[in-house]
C-alpha cells in the first residue's frame, strides 16, 4: 500500500490501543443526571432484550465518555450501578463484560429446531465423504491466490466470475471432461441449485412465461422443485436401461445426467446422445448437463460430456461439491454464446456474482494441479469402497436376486431387491432398525404412488461416510439385504 | 481421521508418483493400429479446438497407456507424431506439453469484452478503500476457523447460514446496531442484492402476484432493477431534507436507507421514524432498512438500526461490502419470525446456501473483535477523508455554493452545484477531462428526465481510492469545481 497520505501515527496508535468494542446506544439529549439514567436504561435493555450478549465487554468507561459526550465519572457510575444489579461483572484486567445469566435474557428461540440427530450409518447417496475435505491445501492455494491478486480483486467483479478461474476451468473441463469451454462461455455461479434455477428463468424470460423442462424419471425431486419454484413447468422424460428417452414432447429444456444416471447409474446409450442432440438442433431446445459426478469414473472407456459434441445445443453444469465439498458452494456453467449475456445478467441480479475468495483459491488449486492430485486420490479411495460394496453385496457371500447397478462411475449405486422381498418399504425399516440411513428408488419417481410392480432399490451412497466408518455401515447393509 | 480402513500403501504411492493430469478422450474400440490413429486424432482435434490449452502437460505415455487399454508403444508413437507435426512438444524433464502455438488454436472469444480501462482517478460511490481489505487477518481468521469446525461443515449445510455466523452477528448487531438480532431470525445471504431479490420473491408468493415496493427517489437505479427482475412493481417514495416521505400508497413493502440516505446522505428523522413504523404496523407492510454503510457513523449521536425500533415489521438488511470488501458476498438479514421459514426456502431453491468457508471465517473475525478493530480503523481513515473534502470544497478556499451534504457518517457525501453553475452535465464533462470519475444525482431520480430546477450535485465516494491516490483524486474535483 502507498503511504504518501499524511497519518497521525498517535491517532492511529489510540485507536489501536483500545481493545473494547463498539457499542450503540440511543441516548436522548438532556442533562447529565438525565442522561446517566437514560445510559443505564439503555444498558440494562440492551442485555435484558438479549442484544448484549453475556460474555460481551464493553467499551471503556473512558472512551463511551468519549463517545456518548457524557463525563467519565457519569459513565463509570452507570457501570458500577448496572454491575449492582448483577447485569455487568468487573473482570479483572478484562474490564466491565455483561454478567453470565442476565434476568430475563434469553428470549425463545422462534424458527427451526435444532438439526435431527445423525444416523449411526449414513449411507445417503449426495454428498462425498467430507473428512476428505483438504482444508491445509485448500488454506495454503488462499493464500497463493490472495498474494497474487491486485487489490481490485477485493471489489465488485464480473457476474461471470473471476477471469481465473473461467481461464483455469476452460483447460481443465477440456482436459478431463471434453467439454468445449472458452473462458468467455463460462459463468461461475454458487453450485448446480443456483445454475439450473438461473438458467430456468433465462428460458422463461425468452419465452414471456415459465419454460417447459422435461426432467428425467426417476430423478431427484429437489431438482424437481428448483425448476418449479423459478417459474417452469417439469415434464417427465422416461428412464430405461440406456437412460433418458428421447421420444420428447414440445420442450423447451431436457435436464440429464449423462456420464451417470441419477439414480439409476446407467449412461446415457450413444444413440441417444445421437438422438438426444439431434432433438436439440432441430427443435432450437437445449440439453442441460448435469455433470454431477463426471470426475469418478472407474473404467477404462470414459463417458465424455455430451456438451462436446454439441457445444451449441448443450448448457453444461459442473461443481466442486463432490470433488471438494457441497459447503464450498462453487460451480459453472458452459454456455452456448448466445446464452452467456442473458445468464450473466441474471446472476447480476440475483447475486451480482459468487464470492471472489473462493473462487480465486479453486483457481490456483486447479492451475497448480492440486486439484488433480486430490480428485485422483479421491477417486481410488471411491473405487476401492465400490469394489467392497460390489463384494460384499454380489459376491458369493451375496443374497441371489441382489443386484448392485450403476458402478462404472460416480458415488453412489443402485441395488436392486430381489422379487420375493424385501420391498423397499421393508427394507427402509430394516435399516432404521440398524441405524442406518441410506436411499430408495421410490421417492425419485415423479408419480410416488404410480404404476404398481415398479423395480425396487436402494439407493447406496457409498462415499457419504468417513473412511473408519465405511466398513460397519457397509454390514449393516449387508444384514439388512440378508434379513 | 480414522485410518482403520484397510488401504495399500503401494497402490496410495503410485497414485501419487504420477504427476500428469487428467485427460479425456474419446476413443473407439478396435484394433490397435486403428485406435492409434484415433487417440491421434483425438489429440489433434483437442488442441485445435482449444480443450488442450497451450502449456498443458500431457500424462506419461506409461499412464495413459494404462488408462485407454492400449500399449505405451503407441501412446509414445502417437505423441511423436503429434510432436512432428507441431501440436506437442517434448520438454527436458517435464514431460509432453502442448504446444505454444498450434495451428487453428485461439478460436475468437464470444461474449463482453475486456473490461474499461480504470479511470485516473476514481471517486465513484459504492465501494470502500479496497487496497484496506484485510488479506492477512482473513487469511488467519479462516485457518482458525477451519481448525475448529468438525467435518461435517463442509457438507451441505442450514440455507440459514452457519450457527456460528449467525451467533456472531447477533452478539455484533445488537451490540453496535441496536438491531434485535436472535440467531434464529438471521438468514446469512451472498450481499444485498441477493436479500432484496430473496425478499421480493417471498413477498410476490405471499400476495400471489408480484408485489409492489416503494423505493427511494432519489435512490440506487440498480436496486430497482433488482426488484423489477424479482418480479416487483416499483413506486417512487420522495426524498426530502428529513429522509424518505411516509404519505404512502398502499404497498407491500418500503426500502428504506435510513442510518445515510442514499445519494442524499440524510438521515431518516425521528418522526418520520415514527411515521413510517406506524404506516408498517397498521398496514402490515415491510419496512426494508438497507444498513449500507451504519458501521461508518462520524459524530457523537449515532443513528440507530431503525429495526431495534420495529422488529416485527423491519427486514434489516448488512453486508460486509463496506467494511471488508464488496468481493466477500457475505450479507444478512434479520427478519420477523414469520419470514423466516419463507425467506430460508427461497434461498435454498436459490443456492442452497452461501458458502461456508467465508461464513466460518467472518465469524471467527467477528468473535475474536478483529472485524471491531478493523472497522475502527476504516472509520478513522474515512473520517480524515472527509474532514479534508469538506476543508477543501467548503472552507475558506472552497467555491462559494459549493456545499458538502450528508457527511455526519458513510463513505460518499453529496456536493450540491452552485446555482449559475457548471451543472452536472458539465461537472461531469469537465471531471472527464481530468480523468476524473465521479457520481451525480441525475441518474438517480425515478424519472431521469423529470421536473427541471431539480437540485444538481455529484455524490463523492471519498473511500473509494486508495490512501496515496486521494490527494490527486481531491485536486482533480476541486479543479473542477472552480472551473
Amino acid at each position: 500500500m502507498d503511504d504518501s497520505w499524511p497519518t497521525s501515527p498517535a491517532a492511529a496508535a489510540e485507536e489501536h490501543r483500545e481493545t473494547g468494542v463498539d457499542l450503540h446506544l440511543d441516548l436522548p439529549p438532556g442533562t447529565s443526571h438525565g442522561r446517566r439514567a437514560a445510559l443505564e436504561r439503555a444498558l440494562r435493555d440492551a442485555v435484558r432484550r438479549g442484544r448484549l450478549a453475556p460474555g460481551s465487554r464493553l467499551p471503556s468507561s473512558r472512551r463511551l465518555a468519549a463517545e456518548t459526550g457524557l463525563s467519565r465519572g457519569t459513565v463509570k457510575a452507570a457501570y458500577d450501578q448496572l454491575t449492582a444489579e448483577g447485569y455487568l461483572t468487573a473482570r479483572q484486567g478484562s474490564g466491565t463484560v455483561v454478567a453470565d445469566r442476565p434476568q430475563g435474557a434469553s428470549p425463545p428461540a422462534p424458527g427451526r429446531s435444532a438439526a435431527a440427530r445423525p444416523p449411526r450409518h449414513d449411507l445417503r447417496p449426495g454428498s462425498p465423504d467430507v473428512t476428505f475435505f483438504p482444508a491445509s491445501g485448500w488454506l495454503r492455494a488462499a493464500r497463493r491466490a490472495l498474494a497474487a491478486v491486485p487489490s481490485a480483486a477485493f471489489d465488485y467483479g464480473d457476474p461471470r466470475g473471476t477471469l481465473q478461474l473461467r481461464t483455469a476451468l476452460a483447460e481443465y473441463l477440456g482436459r478431463t471432461r471434453g467439454v468445449v469451454a472458452e473462458p468467455d462461455r463460462i459463468v461461475v455461479v454458487s453450485g448446480y441449485v443456483q445454475g439450473l434455477a438461473l438458467l430456468t428463468r433465462v428460458l422463461g424470460e425468452a419465452r414471456g412465461s415459465g419454460p417447459v423442462v422435461g426432467m428425467e424419471d426417476p430423478g431427484l425431486p429437489f431438482h424437481r422443485e428448483v425448476v418449479r419454484r423459478a417459474g417452469g413447468t417439469v415434464v417427465p422424460v422416461p428412464v430405461d436401461e440406456r437412460g433418458a428417452g428421447a421420444d420428447l414432447p414440445e420442450l423447451d429444456a431436457v435436464v440429464l445426467t449423462p456420464a451417470h444416471q441419477y439414480p439409476t447409474g446407467v449412461p446415457l446409450h450413444p444413440a441417444r446422445r445421437h438422438a438426444l442432440t439431434a432433438w436439440a438442433r432441430a427443435s432450437g431446445g437445449i440439453l442441460v448437463e448435469d455433470d454431477y459426478d463426471g470426475e469418478f469414473r472407474y473404467d477404462r472407456q470414459p463417458v465424455g460430456a455430451l456438451q462436446g459434441t454439441a457445444p451449441d445445443q448443450v448448457v453444461y453444469l459442473g461443481t466442486a461439491s463432490k470433488t471438494l465439498g457441497p459447503a464450498l458452494r462453487l460451480g459453472w456453467m458452459v454456455l452456448p454464446p448466445r446464452l452467456v449475456r442473458p445468464v450473466a445478467e441474471a446472476k447480476l441480479y440475483s447475486d451480482y456474482h459468487t464470492g471472489a475468495v473462493g473462487q480465486l483459491t479453486l483457481a490456483e488449486l486447479i492451475a497448480e494441479h492440486g486439484y488433480d492430485r486430490h480428485v485422483r486420490a479421491a477417486r481410488l479411495r471411491y473405487r476401492r469402497r465400490r469394489d467392497l460394496l460390489v463384494e460384499r453385496l454380489a459376491g458369493p457371500a451375496g443374497r441371489p436376486g441382489v443386484e448392485v447397478r450403476g458402478i462404472a462411475a460416480g458415488l453412489q449405486a443402485l441395488v436392486s431387491l430381489p422379487a420375493e422381498g424385501p420391498d423397499e418399504a421393508a427394507a427402509l425399516r430394516l435399516a432404521a432398525a440398524e441405524g442406518l440411513a441410506v436411499g430408495a428408488l421410490g421417492g425419485h419417481w415423479h408419480t410416488p404412488d404410480g404404476a404398481a410392480g415398479r423395480p425396487q432399490g436402494l439407493i447406496v451412497g457409498y462415499a457419504t461416510p468417513g473412511e473408519g466408518g465405511y466398513p460397519a455401515a457397509l454390514a449393516a447393509l449387508t444384514r439388512v439385504l440378508r434379513a
